[in-house]
């Protein structure tokens, strides 16, 4: 294995950690199996990542910032409010496909841990989907694609909680069938337009 | 421990196996461990269960069952097919306080689990929910409440993936508060109206 420079090496570890995290577990794998697995030695990890939790602290982290890359890109050239939306949400089946072992570890968590530092860091990415969502529903008001009653931060609720409902099932039992997201998405937004 | 008749005693079996499954996880969680729990011996625990596998499956269908039933109970003199829809749905967060222990197993198995048989009796469960809401939904068509071009299923599992993350949500991290949960009941029914 070739010695890389500390960014790398930091990016390369999260990697691994994500991969074993999402196929054995969080609990069952350990920083040992890491240090392994990415071909260093375990002081060498922790020269990096003070713990275990760290870890998974640095994959939500980096989840949440690729994610709201993405979504940004995705709407940078789209002006319509309701378009910008359908544009996130029709992307959302190939991004959770692209980040599944991310999102297997996230979700995980979620379900399992007990954990004040991983709630900590799984409400930090929770804040930023919703200030991003948030922002779209309050430039859709101020154009007056939506309806002046539908709350802004109860609208991003509603995207999360479908979300987190869709990777549930298609990650872990079935894909959801691409007409039915496409039906789901035009449901949705029907709900808030004028 | 009294002697209980067979019913009972494999009633008390799930209830034991369910708290258990849902504070220890399921892999972490032993036949031994809920028989001691229950106070009878393993191999009573075998007379009414194959395997612990055979538990989970048999909590999954206890909680589909009641789930049923309750729904039923609150659409049953609802006439509106939109009514009907927020009667579910409004009493979805009380719905999951009640049934939390069982709904921490479901989704721990959904997120971790790659047995063929859980999965076999997660899709069981799903299916039931599904053709519940698409009764409601065909039932709307026909009384021409909902638009013509609302596909029964997707609105279904438009319900359905919400409420798993509702449910995520709320019973790992904080509760989604309750005008948040009003507002999107509210959306949801709006995008399906005519």
């Amino acid at each position: 294995m070739p010695r890389l420079k500390a960014p790398q090496r930091r990016e390369q570890l999260i990697a691994v950690a994500t991969r074993l995290f999402a196929r054995h577990g969080y609990d069952a794998t350990t920083t040992a199996s890491i240090a392994e697995a990415a071909g260093v030695t375990e002081p060498i990890l922790y020269r990096h990542f003070k713990s275990k939790q760290d870890m998974f602290v640095a994959i939500v982290r980096a989840m949440s910032a690729q994610t709201m890359q993405e979504w940004e890109e995705l709407i940078s050239d789209v002006g319509d409010p309701a378009e910008r939306i359908k544009a996130v949400a029709q992307a959302v089946p190939a991004h959770i496909k692209r980040l599944s072992d991310a999102y297997h570890v996230l979700h995980g968590a979620l379900s399992t841990s007990q954990d004040k530092k991983v709630h900590g860091v799984l409400r930090e990415h929770y804040d930023q989907i919703e200030e991003f969502f948030c922002k779209v529903v309050v430039d859709g008001h101020k154009m007056g694609v939506f309806r002046p009653d539908l709350d802004p931060k109860s609208a991003a609720w509603q995207l999360i909680l479908s979300g987190i409902g869709y990777a549930m099932i298609t990650l872990n039992l079935d894909e959801v069938e691409r007409p039915v997201v496409d039906h789901v998405i035009e449901s949705i937004v029907r709900g808030w337009v004028k």
